[in-house]
């Protein structure tokens, strides 16, 4: 499947910034907000951006691999936290709540049957991966069948009304999956990209890098990226990375969130860099990996909160600021139609 | 005029930890939100804190060191501005209103007659202080009405229902009075202090040091806070500084801005360090001093994003993240509410 990406429209940041520099108040003095309102301006073309229907996807699915203990926790919990999703008991659903933020839930490929009459949305590709622990989690059919229907789901809120978009997951052991991409596509030491994940102590941590150290020796496969993926998985980075693909495609902003979602760009920055234009940048995680993930993407997060649980919630918790720097775009007064007298000393500090 | 501000409950805070690690996520994994969440249940003293109608209040004032050239800006910007929070343009407007606060407009002493009729509240000392350079901003009798007026206004919002109080500042030249308190009360070098405030360049930058080296020089007085408070000003940092002393003495949760608002909590947690039981650092300034400001105080403010507007427009922007911690803790479903399984393997990362 391919995604016609063009870069965002720069012409318009000349005056996008020239607007801001008019606005009551000194020069620079809203530091990221600043840098925020004129990204989304040149992402809409538009000197008067406007956000709607904000909507976070989240996907889930289950992985071999967290057979093979990656993980302190059992992967029965990858279908028990979908269904406090539905219930709207999760992180998650209390930071959208709060904040205007639609969700939807979407499963990958789960390891167990939803009730039909329950609002996950059925994208499931099969019950899990397999462990690539020897072998590939997917079949190169699978890999296409999970990208197509991300960017299909993204594509279907998109003719909705939505055009600024987050991604959240859920998946007991794909920090593993992120970690191992972030390996081998960001070239960074798989020490420095394994993680705590859900919490591991030292002994569960040594085994979990180990585990994926065998892993990463076992695989025979080529450097392109897609089969990289295909082996490594999960259904659920891979069907993010196709909506991440799709929405660059039409154009919407998208929020992204902490360390697997970041794999997915990762991914999905080497299949077509312009993609980064229509990218921002939520949260800093305190997953080990995610560091040098935003440092390899060259982004500067919103938010340094300390957080790690993932599920789009660094995207939620951040939504408000992005909103701010739309607000104060299209809100505040100039320093003529204020009538407040400028200055012609002042420099950008 | 004292107060009596007691330390926050203590006693509460292992049951609030202990709520926050039965919820359905990784321990430790929501970060600062977590730490918020904990602080402002022990200021409420429950488990189930509330935010009740939040409120900024924003304190105007001149300073006669303006006319000093320590600004770039003239000095009727400050009662220009004024009229632009009064018909909503400022970005405190426009923050306030996304985030659901309250923004309340005080002139503590602004050189300027309000018309009546408008939403300004009148709490002025006089118009303007005098300047420092070579004696007293204010009387000590201009010292005492100003702390009384700003506790009065600050129980006044208390005893309407709000329970969550950010300040907020407007005075041409008040970065000047902020620097030298930092100086003074924290110790810290005079260089330091002194920062671009609205936007100097390098040439004024260095008039505006000079300037305020020679008003310390010229100090003769004791180091009392209120010595050194009355001679430096402003009317709006002594009026924070008596709203911010009466706010933890009724236990309401104050969202501290960036520099000029640190520099009266410097003030106030000098005259009692219970105080900052009640503090909330809602951002670092991009104004060079704060940083030293925080460090002083011990303090981790949520947001870092480069602002420097004054205003209050750190805690209006950063407000929808301290109501994403009290939302967890009161939302989030525990893991046996939610019927998710836990583990006994992990530990805090």
């Amino acid at each position: 499947m391919n995604f016609n990406i063009n870069k965002s429209n720069t012409e318009i940041r000349e005056q996008l910034q020239h607007k801001i520099d008019l606005k009551t108040k000194p020069i620079g003095s809203l530091g990221v907000l600043e840098k925020l309102a004129v990204k989304i301006g040149c992402i809409q073309n538009t000197l008067t951006p406007e956000l709607k229907q904000p909507t976070i996807m989240v996907f889930a699915a289950d992985h071999g691999i967290a057979l093979d203990g990656v993980s302190p926790y059992p992967q029965e919990v990858t279908w028990q936290m979908v269904a406090n999703f539905i219930n709207g008991g999760a992180a998650i659903n209390v930071f959208s709540r709060q904040n205007g933020i639609d969700i939807k839930i979407v499963d990958a490929g789960v390891n167990y049957d939803f009730d039909k009459n329950t609002d996950v949305i059925n994208a499931k590709v099969d019950y899990g991966t397999k462990s690539y622990l020897n072998g590939a989690a997917m079949t190169a059919d699978q890999f296409e069948i999970a990208l197509k229907r991300g960017a299909d789901l993204c594509d279907k809120v998109h003719r909705e009304g939505c055009n600024i978009i987050g991604f959240g997951e859920m998946g007991i052991a794909n920090t593993s999956s992120a970690a191992i991409l972030l390996h081998l596509l960001g070239n960074v030491d798989l020490k420095e990209c394994v993680g705590r994940g859900t919490g591991w102590d030292d002994e569960g941590l040594k085994k979990k890098y180990e585990t994926l150290a065998t892993a990463v020796l076992n695989y025979k496969g080529d450097n392109k990226v897609e089969s990289i993926l295909a082996h490594f998985g999960g259904f659920e980075i891979i069907m993010i990375l196709g909506a991440m693909l799709k929405a660059a495609e039409l154009k919407m902003v998208i929020m992204v969130d902490g360390f697997i979602i970041s794999s997915a760009l990762l991914a999905a920055s080497k299949i077509d860099p312009n993609m980064l234009d229509y990218c921002i940048f939520t949260h800093k995680s305190n997953e080990n990996g995610h560091q040098f993930m935003l440092k390899h993407l060259n982004a500067e997060p919103i938010l340094d909160l300390g957080m790690r649980l993932g599920e789009g919630t660094g995207a939620a918790v951040a939504y408000p600021i992005i909103e701010s720097a739309v607000n104060f775009l299209n809100q505040m007064a100039s320093f003529e139609d204020a009538g407040v007298s400028n200055s012609d000393k002042i420099v950008e500090a």
